[in-house]
């Protein structure tokens, strides 16, 4: 057996070549869902994206007329040896204190999670052992990426039909801002936002972290997966390995904020297309978002000036995929509603 | 009795004085919603524009943690004479056809209202009596329009705690590009749009006949409830009803797109400040949608190239409010949840 379902990896190198066989959408589904769509109780183009959505969808599902019924947000914690260099406002004590809230539901994301009808799972990474300070090497051995990749890729549900990754780690957004810079280059500032709060003089003490953890790291150069383990940490692999696992199984991905997408941009550097199944949720209000997915070449369903991380934007964008599933697979054509056509 | 609840208005001087003794939000409730918010398990802020909706509408409903549990989305339908003049890509029977569909639950705005789990009613109001020409001159008489104000006002239910009112009616974008350019000046082609369809020469005949409404109804000049009578219709005019009807009972309102929009646009031309208790839920792609939503100073909640109307984009909008509300009173403090603080 070598289907999807038994694709195994213990190297960055055989999660390379996953990443080079990954499965596209079902065109004929596509092709259907929009012949679909031009039978519906309304005028050509009148739901505008909600449309676009639904055939994105309906291609990934290889279904004409689904609908979401079990989508499954999944919170990855980790902590950063980072936070040594005082690069946030809350000590790291906060993720371990975070996790708990999540398992108890008092986070934000609980709340999204249960309106838009979602599993929530919470995955804490090793928390009593941070990851490397990446100002002074690697954050990450290839065996720890590797435990992380994994964690993520065995989260997702077989039963999941839209997937929302999120996270938790004091200084994750340092190490965000490192994997931006480091792949796309320009200067640290321009990559380096205020976090949970830091702002003047320790945000430029945040931002000249970031260049030195680049210039530690350079020989990773552009390479996707090196930078994602150097710059990143374990909540950002996990993420990375919970969107592959995603797209092998042909699950749709909502894309969070600044730290879920600075993973994505490690797998779509190390191979193009590697996102094709996922949507911006929304814009952060962290600095280098924007940029971020613009890179990425997608346009954020909503801008709300969010900047929580935690998969709460993307928590938020869960009803308005569901709200487009709904419309396409829901709504009457005009000859079972009986209305004139233009 | 002179409260709220029993209101009264036979004549459009009468709902005049309605207008200026509209309540306004409760302003301790905003204060305790803020002192909530400084203590929920997030950063200051992090949560962006779901916080200051959340504090907005805990003052309109006067609760400091209230929740969202009985959303109403009311459809009105109307019928009206500008249509003999050519102005829609559609037969004007599509209108009585529609609310077949909206009562059976085929279209759109049913899928939305559904997922949002809101209550959804349907009013059609006198189809086989369309208003008159505008172009020739009034397109209600007092007696007419008052009655639709009316139909809106008793719509509502006491129960409700977020309100969205849609509409259908062939030809009523006309109405409301003519009611823009009444209320706004400049030229009809800048407030006129595709409606249903209509490009070319046929859009260009379309601005031609905006034009011609507003200049036979010239007497009316900037009189907001006066506009609505000669240039609306009675599906505008019931909606204008109800957001008032709203306002009285403290009930948040959600904007939709155009048509929506103009209707409310009439009313706080009348009285400055009657759609404090509105955001807007979206921004259509119908031409126009933009100025006018500026002209009442609201930013909209969506930007999804959604162009349909009957409640749809506000319908989509029900689930942002509803997350923020969610997160607003369901999250822990940073005390419950046992989290440091920055």
């Amino acid at each position: 057996m070598d289907g999807p379902m038994h694709q195994d990896f213990t190297t960055l190198r055989d999660f390379a070549d996953i990443l080079q066989r990954l499965p596209g959408p079902d065109h004929e589904a596509v092709t259907a869902a929009k012949a679909r769509d031009g039978q519906l109780t309304k005028p050509p183009g009148a739901l505008g994206r909600l449309e676009a959505l639904a055939a994105w969808y309906c291609g990934w599902r290889g279904e004409p007329q689904p609908m979401i019924d079990a989508p499954q947000v999944i919170i990855f914690a980790g902590n950063h040896g980072v936070t040594a260099q005082g690069v946030s406002a809350f000590p790291a004590d906060v993720t371990a204190q975070m996790v708990a809230n999540f398992e108890t539901g008092g986070a934000a994301v609980n709340q999204l999670a249960k309106l838009a009808g979602a599993r929530m799972d919470v995955q804490a990474l090793e928390l009593h052992r941070p990851t490397a300070d990446m100002t002074e090497g690697p954050a990450m051995s290839e065996q720890e990426v590797i435990a992380a990749l994994k964690a993520g890729w065995q989260a997702v549900d077989l039963k999941t039909d839209l997937l929302v990754v999120g996270e938790m780690g004091i200084g994750n957004t340092t190490a965000a801002s490192a994997i931006a810079l480091a792949l796309f280059g320009g200067e640290a500032g321009d990559w380096t936002g205020r976090g949970t709060g830091v702002e003047g003089a320790a945000l430029r003490h945040k931002a000249e972290v970031v260049a030195r953890a680049v210039e530690v790291n350079s020989f990773c150069k552009t390479n996707g997966l090196e930078v994602l383990r150097c710059l990143g940490g374990r909540e950002l692999a996990a993420m990375a390995g919970a969107m592959v696992r995603a797209r092998v199984l042909r699950i749709p991905l909502i894309l969070d904020g600044l730290i879920c997408t600075a993973a994505a941009a490690c797998l779509e550097t190390a191979q193009k297309g590697a996102l094709d199944h996922a949507v911006a949720g929304h814009l952060s209000a962290e600095g280098a978002h924007d940029k971020l997915l613009k890179s990425l070449d997608k346009e954020p369903l909503l801008d709300l000036n969010m900047r929580l991380g935690e998969g709460s934007g993307a928590g938020v964008a869960i009803n308005i995929l569901k709200g487009a599933m709904a419309c396409h697979s829901g709504m009457s054509t005009f000859a079972e509603a009986g209305v004139s056509e233009a």
